[in-house]
């Protein structure tokens, strides 16, 4: 992993809030996903157009969390400081996801790009978001 | 289209390189759309790893471009600097996609985050790109 910027402590701080997202997901914990994000924050996944605020964030990950069950390791790739209140972190994901429908499960890959804003009380907070799948593509 | 900031004439050049990314990549211009990364810069698509570099991404492009072929419009949804030499824009793109080996067209969305750099002489480059696929999903 490559990591870059002033403060070890940031730094730390930056790639927390990518983990504690991406550990929420994977536990299907939609509040503690949707706390991850800045209240403005938006989400650019597959399969629907952005996803723009919390109220939408709230209503839009439950929803995903009842279509399709996931069991993921992620892998952060990178954590960069790019200003006093701004950083991005990449990430990959991979593992397994389980259609609730169907139950039927097959592997499947991701990767992640997170911009970050450091709020006014200094909290690393997710203000945008953006997700593609590497496989499988059917 | 939100735009923030604190330049209209560098908010107009950050957004003038994600158009000139867009519609290079419109018109299947590997080099042209190569040309608005910066050298470290990494894409992130569907259906593969991430590319990491210029050099992988002047691989990459052309082999896309060979498989498919994109006929798609695109809309600028915001424009944000972040710092003096950091920004970044939201977009999304729709069209359609023609097999190249089987010719069979259809119809595509995408939605599109960039994260751009300005470079020791001032030009807005593409830093990190990541792309989803809004449909088709097979």
């Amino acid at each position: 992993m490559a990591i870059s910027g002033t403060s070890d402590d940031e730094l730390a701080a930056i790639e927390a809030t990518a983990v504690s997202y991406l550990t929420a997901f994977n536990r299907a914990d939609a509040a503690a996903v949707v706390a991850n994000y800045a209240d403005d924050g938006v989400l650019m996944a597959p399969a629907r157009p952005a996803v723009v605020g919390k109220d939408m964030l709230a209503t839009v990950y439950p929803e995903v969390f009842e279509a399709v069950g996931f069991d993921m390791t992620y892998d952060i790739k990178e954590v960069v400081r790019i200003s006093a209140d701004w950083a991005f972190v990449r990430s990959a994901t991979e593992g397994t996801e389980t259609n609730k429908a169907t139950g039927d499960v097959q592997p499947a890959q991701y990767q992640e790009l997170f911009v970050l804003r450091r709020s006014t009380i200094g909290a690393w907070q997710i203000a945008r978001y953006c997700t593609c799948k590497i496989a499988p593509m059917s």
